[in-house]
């Protein structure tokens, strides 16, 4: 497998520092693409949102748009997933430093690493079995607001839904009310409405939630951001977005009962991003 | 510098794989021990809580207290910590994994890191300064019950102390109540009565805090493990405790006109510890 350091190509596995950041204490924020026939999807709207998440860090890198896209394609070119769908993961981290906590104060070197892997979408026609996860989302943590690498909690949920024989896994914040699944939003239609969590709530800042709640309105479709009980989801419609799987359907414990007008708005909401990621997949090959 | 990874003594720096997922998911758990003369203060306790880390993280890891034992003794002496105090941290991960959150099936390889660095003890004379962050304390997170690789909002809280002039960060859980500073429990001490935030609060299950829960009753002081409010925090006098630094006075703000009853009251502490980490030494010297 080949991957690109810091500006370069190299095979092997062996390269991260033993005193880089992003191991030692989770100092570092990541995105993870979409390739389609080797571009990646919302290129712009990733890169914004790592460079909010390094802000936030106070990480300094430099990001080139441009060299990023082009160590994308070479990469899925190189790893075999310059045709159809696959993955990317670009990793910013502090880099190395000295023991303890505080950052080292001149002369640090970021780390940005890009991956790429093979990626199929999942089955459309079968819906997320979800349960609702032990482990609780920290909405007042960086981790919530912003794409870290501080991960664990949402691993633990979905080794949890996994062990229970799920996909995904609810996770609930300290109030008790659903945020998101362990690595997807989460939406519910009830009554012909739609809403999702907010971000204070502990929602991330989706790319695809973004997607929908910017386009769900001219397809006539309303969708509000809204704190949501727990009884709320059992008595809905529910479905998940993230950047791979896009939107999808997903249910409950026993689930709702067939409810035609909620599969409506969500045949039209996955035609929304179906048009979106065409758009932004067109524009990038004119550009 | 050398360092010893999964049983193996090696130079250099660039050792972790780029899968890892202590690297891109925080997915894992650490400790740091105070090294006197090259042996571990409180081994048994530090390796104690890892192991319940890492059964919390369902990390099958085979550690061995011999083996750690002598290869912190063997780093020290090859990185020139064998006299005196020092540093060694021990990091455990999941290893490398496949892309996504769930981990690999079956096959795992856990990553099991020592290194060492060079550690001098704070001036006993100096307070520490403390401010109170920002950055809040999850205490809902399992980056709170152990000792875990997401320490992001810590290392921001840290940088938030090192911005404002001060040495530490006060950080208030999800209630708005003192959980820790960034790397070390916290305690009061107010008309004669010590406290300190239960575990529940947010507390990291602090190996110094456990040794002075354990010991000072036998001193004569009681340690009340109650949850703490700002305002109580402004009104008492305070110090900070962990592997490194032992105990040390802080003060937040103008900090409390001086209480010589407290003074006293955290100096028997320090030699209910300083006993404490002695008697540990020459047992395992002995042993």
């Amino acid at each position: 497998m080949t991957f690109w350091l810091n500006g370069e190509f190299r095979d092997g596995a062996a390269a991260i520092d033993i005193a880089d950041r992003g191991f030692l204490l989770g100092d570092g924020v990541f995105e993870t693409f979409l390739l389609v026939d080797g571009r990646p999807a919302f290129r712009a709207a990733h890169l914004k949102r790592l460079r909010a998440g390094a802000e936030a860090l106070r990480i300094e890198a430099n990001i080139d748009d441009a060299e990023i896209d082009a160590a994308i394609e070479e990469l899925a070119s190189r790893n075999g997933a310059a045709a159809g769908t696959a993955s990317a993961r670009l990793t910013l981290t502090r880099g190395p430093g000295t023991r303890g906590l505080a950052p080292v104060k001149s002369g640090a070197r970021p780390t940005l690493l890009l991956t790429a892997a093979d990626y199929a979408l999942p089955d459309e026609t079968l819906a997320a079995r979800l349960i609702v996860s032990r482990y609780r989302r920290s909405e007042h943590s960086l981790a919530a607001r912003h794409k870290t690498l501080n991960y664990l909690d949402n691993v633990m949920a979905r080794e949890e839904a996994a062990a229970a024989g799920a996909d995904d896994a609810v996770m609930l914040n300290g109030a008790g009310r659903a945020a998101c699944a362990s690595a997807a939003n989460i939406f519910l239609i009830r009554d012909g409405a739609v809403a999702t969590p907010p971000l204070d709530e502990g929602a991330m800042p989706g790319i695809v939630r973004a997607v929908l709640l910017d386009r769900a309105k001219a397809a006539g479709i309303g969708i509000a951001e809204a704190p949501v009980r727990l009884e709320d989801l059992r008595d809905s419609t529910l479905f998940l977005s993230n950047s791979l799987i896009g939107l999808r359907a997903a249910s409950l414990g026993e689930g709702r009962r067939q409810d035609e007008a909620a599969q409506q708005i969500l045949r039209t909401l996955k035609s929304c991003y179906a048009e979106a990621l065409s758009s932004d997949l067109a524009k990038r090959a004119a550009g």
